[in-house]
């Protein structure tokens, strides 16, 4: 069950994840405090990549797809971080409706839906799927990997209230991104809990809002433990007037990416990294790992090929990319069976539920594994099947995953803040 | 890592379990809304007996002794619910104080301190020692299983806080379970949390107090769920006003252990069970296996020999026995390694965290086993480390072991009605 991992640790990074070892009452009080102050994401998915000198989140999913992916032995956490979000949002909820992606990508999505329809039924509720397609006029079956189907029905507006045809929900969990703009059938439900909220779709959110409150957070946290915070945090930048195809904002683009290479140059001398700095450029608002570009030099941009230059125009359902964040590339150490692999940690509420490694056999250290080719291996989050039963050692639940928990939930927090600031009702946070 | 079971399930119980599985939904609505009403206690175990044709608890321990049996891999579940906990009590605690036991029975009980410690550690607290032992002045090593040490230190108080020298708690955890009396260290804190409160301990609490709790609860959730209560309820009776060495109270154990019986040969031939009834007598307050006697007619009553009156008599740290409780027998189908088992669940707050079974080689079916001699097989609450990673099987979470950890919340919901009708302060509960 443990994937064969070649985590070549060395430098800080080793010190860095000693250092979360050693501080885990203190890290785990610090979260806590937190978690007083602000609200986690209902769920949340961290892309995470290991550079053995650094340990940073690169992307993080507020409508994660991959819970099928998660190994079965950590179902039981799923279920039991459910209860605590059920009982937090809607505690004498009785049905709740999902709402999957309205065309994806892989037919395996559907199993990711009905892996979180499982858990959320062992929270006790009656779960039934809608769909925002308007083309769904009538019930109809899904297929399923495993032989099985699932009945996705159309969603049906009353007053206040969605729902389906005879099914009135307390609850709506969103599995869709929102990527095509915020539905008018989900706007304006006062009576219905509707998770996450809208403006976490991707018609509202901004990669590069999410990385500032990152940057807060890191700076803090790193305060707290006494690092240095870019260790955790990934130099980053954003032009808000791009147009690949007419080069328009090619110059913003330019300095941007100068000006991160400039300071990983800087922060690369001072640690004595002798790798060749990269950074990503992405859509600032989008998913599914299209619209991501990996450059060495400000150069690269401008002898970019037609064929590049489209495929960063336009992301999901068919979005225009006029606003472009640019990333430090982290690049990640960690192989699973000789393939480029970089971590995905899975929360429900404010815990770890489990996580992937996602794995690319075509894909190079400094390159984006999100992209079709990649395939995926469960994260045992727990000690391994195959230890025998030792008696207590003190550290046994802090498993060699603690660092990649610690920063998840750093970026999960993160999330929380950036949906306060762009929270449309600035009068809930006073 | 799975032991091979034997569970002969038959008859009403398989019933039962569909039933459970079928209804899971409904039944932890049921629970949830329970636990808007009622606040669980920190942690608690529960000794169930399945005897095919009934499953049902036997005995709530709200000091439970064995987290060193769980299997490893249930720890991050373990961790998980013990953060749910300690941010309802005391959100902002830095410092927890764990007493333990006095004078354990077993050299491994302190593996199971141990346990509890790192699982304490992981949400975010200093966990130190203090000993009610009032031979302990000045802080000792005491040696575990595994070669190393756990710092016992004297406990100190101060006016209304109670601590170690240099340590000042926010929160107080009891792993002892105050069989000798209520510690005067202990009394009136109001600045601390004391978990569980000080009638949490064998000084106040009584099994029979409890069974009747259960009794409440199993009705109702039978009701709920259209069955006999009877199929997860064990009779019982008590007397008050017994000396076994003077063999008064004879007639009111006998009398009382008829009726049981009575209720019991009903009850069987209402389901056509062939098996021989028998009862539990046991010690109403007391703990450890200690005081326990099966039998099968109330004649055995009077020819008990003087070792078992001496056994009866008393129990932990020389209490006398005077209080008796006679329980309904339920047999136990359950075998690990051709050896009579019974499971035991661990639940930290609300959540089911792991088990064990406790295996006796030298015991029957019908005979208790928590006696010399019996040893612990960790029960994985999860599926099987040996299934291969299948896509999202609609009740993957949904183990075997569910109906167990039904039942055992059952129990627990029971001690929580337990604490609150037995609490001297009742101006709480309104």
């Amino acid at each position: 069950m443990v994937p064969h991992l070649l985590t070549a640790l060395k430098g800080p990074l080793l010190d860095l994840e000693r250092r979360f070892l050693d501080a885990t009452p203190q890290i785990e009080r610090w979260l806590r405090l937190e978690w007083q102050e602000h609200t986690p994401p209902f769920y949340c998915s961290v892309d995470l990549r290991n550079a053995g000198f650094k340990l940073a989140p690169v992307d993080t999913n507020l409508f994660p797809g991959g819970f099928a992916h998660l190994s079965d032995s950590t179902l039981p956490l799923a279920v039991q971080a459910a209860m605590a979000a059920i009982e937090k949002y809607c505690p004498d909820a009785r049905n709740l409706l999902l709402i999957p992606e309205t065309r994806p990508r892989s037919p395996q999505y559907f199993a990711n839906i009905q892996r979180l329809a499982a858990i959320l039924r062992q929270t006790g509720l009656n779960v039934r799927f809608g769909s925002l397609d308007p083309a769904v006029v009538a019930p109809s079956r899904v297929a399923l990997p495993d032989g099985s189907s699932l009945l996705i029905e159309p969603l049906r507006r009353q007053g206040r209230r969605v729902g389906l045809a005879d099914f009135d929900p307390c609850s709506i969990l969103l599995n869709n991104d929102l990527s095509a703009g915020l539905p008018p059938l989900l706007a304006d439900l006062p009576e219905q809990v509707l998770l996450p909220p809208l403006h976490a779709g991707w018609a509202v959110r901004r990669k590069s809002q999410h990385f500032a409150a990152y940057k807060d957070v890191a700076k803090r946290f790193a305060k707290m433990l006494e690092i240095d915070p870019w260790l955790i945090d990934p130099f980053f930048s954003s032009c808000g007037k791009v147009d690949f195809n007419t080069r328009e904002g090619e110059a913003c683009l330019a300095t941007n990416v100068d000006q991160v290479l400039r300071q990983m140059r800087s922060k690369y001398r001072e640690y004595g990294i002798q790798t060749t700095p990269f950074v990503i450029v992405k859509a600032d608002a989008g998913t599914y790992g299209m619209g991501i570009l990996s450059v060495k030099d400000a150069s690269e941009l401008r002898t970019l090929t037609r064929r590049d230059r489209s495929q960063m125009a336009v992301v999901k359902e068919g979005m225009q990319v006029h606003e472009v964040m640019i990333q430090e590339g982290v690049p990640t150490v960690e192989t699973v069976q000789d393939s480029v692999a970089e971590p995905v940690v899975y929360m429900i509420d404010r815990y770890v539920v489990g996580g992937f490694y996602r794995v690319h056999a075509e894909r190079g250290r400094d390159e984006n594994l999100n992209a079709p080719g990649m395939h995926f291996v469960p994260l045992p989050f727990a000690t391994s099947c195959n230890l025998p039963d030792s008696n207590a050692e003190p550290d046994l639940a802090q498993n060699r995953f603690y660092a990649y928990g610690v920063v998840a939930r750093l970026a999960m927090l993160a999330a929380s803040i950036e949906l306060e600031r762009t929270d449309p009702d600035q009068s809930l946070y006073g």
